[in-house]
């Protein structure tokens, strides 16, 4: 089983998942994934995935089963896992935690060709809706702290397989990137008496320089500090809006600005791998006032380096400002 | 010129540098360079980099022209350049400074083929001292606050160039990774009156599990919370020991551990792609109560995906444990 570690110094966590090592090494064996344009995750191999913990899928077609259009399973490697309890033990001078949490995979679509933003904004919805069950399925198990949905698209964002997913790590501890943002957002707050991302917005919108889309829901735009090229963030613009809670109507929105920032760095990009990630806040209530959620959209374009490492800067060669001018030629095209 | 620009939620900085555009867009050109084993870092091809600042070079030889052996000069595309202030200006919202500081490379042999740690130990010990000068001459730059030393070695480890190099950059503010650090150490310094990487010495040399190798200077370990496969630290064991006054001895010290520990991971993991930096205090004087002088070395195994870019988590499938046990068995051979 996988352990939580913290840094002495830092108070970073690691995850030791020594579960992982088969996968990282087994890249090779995805070649004859390309060559059959079968895997796993597709139609009809249902039983090679751990049993679905939930599906959308025909009526009267049962679980593990073919029929399905989204399918959710644990996954085959998890990360942690839902077992014991993550009492925080002591060795010395060091702490560790035993890996619990959960690991689950949507598995996107039944074909192995297709890919999440080619399909219809019905079927885009329907998985952005699974992202919401999940998480609040997941925020019920007492011990987990946050729940995290990621995508990792293509080989340079480490992503092992090909067919189109997305992935959700729920975990006993709230991370460091979400807990720097709660109390960046807090400090601001206290000083100003004013919520940042409010603040982002008004200003992003007063300038119009580095914004990819909007509608009345969500604004696509990229960061003023952009730690890397052609980086976006999808900000709601409501104070108070629950992603656990959304609405038809906001689903909508959500689902139209992504599918069309994805779009647009598709087609600006040439079909980059890319990263991107949900930051909810982990729970109701005080964050409300000065926390937006929002999604961040990483292409990878370039490799991190000593320097980064060794000082956490990051060194951005596109400047936001004209990647969003890019990526706005193609919003429409 | 590049601008520094902070995240005004997190207060992490990032370096936009549109001059280095050019470079991470040319890597195609990079194979003229493997097929004629030349390239502008080369001996005999002084003039087509910017003059050099510093170099070790036969008696007699002029600057900028062949007979070195170890060869400083201002990167063709640098990050931060020496020039005007760098004052901090806000543009609303926003924080921002010019992109103020040097970026050096110390190119480490007039040969192309060769590598740093093949060349005979007087070499190596005379590139560190080279890192040793540098560091102490651009610490005297006014407004600069830390310097870095760091090598990318391979592709994979962002390196753009395959002559052997190391890269120093010197910039204006404090890096958060270090600040992490000097914050963590101080705490656990205040609260039990104890240096931090003592207590980890002494907690690696009491378990022996972690241990690569060891001499009266340094420590070679896989830290307890590795957040990448087969990291490595080496760490000084002296408090108080403070690389810009390097005596003869602990070169000498510095340069066997650095060349076996890096000649052993070149053997367990087939030459590998890394980065490597020195994490040195900030400034003399009250850091050194707490702060121990390290050197991380991160081979470049696995990619980063969306959940570690989402939560600051990250997952290393390969037990610091093992690979300390790995590394270990490379060493005398």
């Amino acid at each position: 089983m996988s352990e939580l570690r913290e840094d002495p110094i830092t108070g970073g966590w690691v995850i030791i998942s020594p579960e992982r090592k088969g996968r990282i090494f087994d890249f090779v064996s995805q070649t004859k994934e390309k060559q059959t344009g079968e895997c796993f995750l597709c139609e009809g191999h249902e039983s090679e995935t751990p049993p679905e913990v939930f599906s959308l899928r025909k009526r009267g077609t049962k679980p593990n089963t073919p029929g399905w259009w989204v399918r959710v399973v644990p996954n085959k490697y998890p990360v942690l896992q839902i077992r014991g309890k993550p009492d925080l033990e002591k060795r010395g001078i060091y702490k560790m935690m035993r890996g619990m949490g959960a690991h689950e995979m949507i598995i996107e679509t039944p074909k192995h060709k297709e890919n999440l933003f080619s399909l219809g904004d019905k079927h885009i919805s329907q998985v952005i809706r699974v992202y919401q069950n999940r998480v609040v399925r997941l925020m019920k198990i007492p011990y987990i702290k946050y729940v995290l949905i990621f995508k990792n698209q293509g080989k340079e964002a480490g992503a092992s397989l090909r067919h189109s997913h997305s992935q959700i790590i729920a975990t006993p501890i709230i991370p460091r990137k979400v807990q720097e943002e709660l109390k960046g957002a807090k400090r601001y707050y206290n000083f100003n008496k004013r919520c940042i991302f409010c603040d982002i917005i008004a200003q992003e919108l007063t300038l119009q320089k580095r914004i990819v889309l909007e509608n009345k829901m969500f604004l696509a735009f990229t960061p003023y500090a952009s730690r890397f090229p052609y980086e976006i963030c999808i900000l709601s613009k409501k104070q108070g809006f629950v992603f656990q809670e959304i609405s038809q109507d906001e689903l909508t929105c959500l689902t139209q600005i992504l599918k069309n920032t994805i779009r647009a760095m598709n087609e600006a990009l040439s079909n980059p791998s890319y990263n991107y990630f949900f930051h909810l806040p982990p729970l109701k209530g005080e964050f409300s006032k000065y926390y937006h959620c929002h999604l961040e959209i990483i292409p990878r374009l370039t490799k991190l380096a000593g320097f980064e490492w060794g000082t956490g800067f990051y060194i951005n060669p596109v400047p936001p400002e004209e990647a969003a001018s890019k990526l706005r030629e193609r919003v429409f095209s």
